[in-house]
């Protein structure tokens, strides 16, 4: 079963997706796609009376969360890409935000900003909170946390990043800098997170092929790093990292996003994005 | 007029006060107190109708927005205070982040995070926006976005901040650390914001002092500079910096704030807060 939001942006239903590829509408059965275990035991009972009407799938899917409570980024979390980027390994999870209006539907626009000569991609596993994380004791607690997974863009302007001053959230939050979606997977159906292959295309061409398995900090151990630091709450989002293979890392000029540029992306199990690149 | 929200944290009632500190129920009159054009004649219609039923003033206050869509950051935005934390006077505006889930009200207790020995404080003038800024051509612009006015308390934790890798939002996020209100006053009701008194007392030992004449980027900067990052909506806050005066800046011991210590804070023309810490 998958979760996703189906429709023209701003008039998204609710859905559940079975493993017939059936879209079973969720209206007036849960207020969000928040994997909370209430949510998601409310929707496998509903799916599995068969009394759910049936929705097209050939429409626009939305993002499965249109405004997460909060998304929190974990950076230089693959030690191949902290590599590329010059930047030494680090001893504990580096930490940056993004701002809930940056969400996007998976098939929607991305927006190269006015003034940007560095805009860059990043796929990304995105951990779905299900159960409230605070002062957490272990790496176990903080899976036990997560409701479920999906794919998170984690769009990045290099120069408003690193060369404007200040932290890293200045290149992270221009409108539509993150695609979330198609769809968020309850925990429970992904046997192992850390046994993912991630990939993503610019143009066709494969620039990042990279595997959770590489993470230097792995997704309950961020869960319970995060919980010392801040509460997390049902919907928030965490982009946990992304492998090699930015435009950043290579070598000059640089093959940054322009208008045009088509960008397609993949975590397995967890479906595929694909946006084209417009100017703001 | 100021706008609050007054009753028991999770059910408070959005009211106006008027000059004579009445507080007229706004209940079925607007839906928020974000400062919107709209939002404000609604109210403003209202309250002169005399029609409106009053509540009572002797009630807790909680934060004006319970949940901002985004809280955006602006660092070392005071010479003074940029020169106690040994930083360099920024050539354009640091920012940074705090999650709509550290908001609580101007009363509310302050938890000195586990494993905290650096909490630390900062009163600041918040922005509250009003209409969409994005992409503005200048601080004229940014100006005329600002709806309203109000105190964020930016509490800080330095060694998470400073000493754990990453960005400052690790130490701007725990929970209760943006004490937010007592009010917002409209734009149009504060004549000049870059001539108000900002005062912090720590057990009523006065410890910052400063004037808002004092900032490096001013506020309708801010918020013009802003929207080339990202897009603001009405409802987003935006923490202006703090003066000198922190116990960052303090010669060692530095006296960071430690459960049973009571914090004060007061912005010209804002209002007052009032927070008792304890223990997380």
């Amino acid at each position: 079963m998958r979760l996703l939001r189906l429709g023209p942006a701003g008039s998204e239903k609710l859905a559940a997706l079975d493993d017939d590829d059936r879209a079973h509408d969720l209206t007036g059965i849960v207020e969000s796609l928040v994997p909370t275990p209430e949510n998601l035991q409310a929707i496998r009972e509903a799916v599995t009376s068969g009394r759910l009407p049936e929705l097209s799938t050939g429409q626009r899917v939305g993002a499965p969360i249109p405004r997460p409570g909060k998304i929190v980024c974990i950076g230089l979390n693959y030690r191949d890409h902290a590599a590329e980027t010059g930047a030494a390994i680090p001893p504990e999870p580096v930490l940056f935000m993004k701002a809930p209006n940056t969400v996007v539907g998976p098939e929607d626009t991305v927006l190269v900003p006015r003034n940007s000569v560095k805009t860059d991609w990043e796929v990304e596993l995105a951990l779905v909170i299900g159960r409230t994380a605070r002062y957490l004791d272990s790496a176990e607690d903080g899976l036990a946390c997560i409701g479920g997974y999906a794919i998170s863009h984690d769009v990045s302007e290099r120069e408003f990043q690193i060369e404007r001053g200040g932290t890293w959230d200045k290149g992270k939050n221009a409108e539509t800098f993150n695609p979330f979606g198609p769809w968020i997977v309850p925990a429970d159906q992904i046997e192992d997170p850390q046994n993912l292959a991630l990939k993503l295309w610019v143009n066709g061409e494969l620039k990042q092929d990279g595997k959770t398995s590489d993470m230097i900090f792995e997704v309950g151990e961020i869960v319970h790093y995060l919980s010392q630091f801040m509460v997390l709450e049902p919907g928030d989002v965490i982009n946990t990292g992304t492998p090699a293979g930015v435009a950043l890392g290579r070598p000059d000029p640089k093959p940054y996003l322009r208008a045009g540029d088509v960008v397609e992306l993949e975590v397995e199990g967890l479906g595929r994005q694909r946006q084209v690149l417009e100017q703001a």
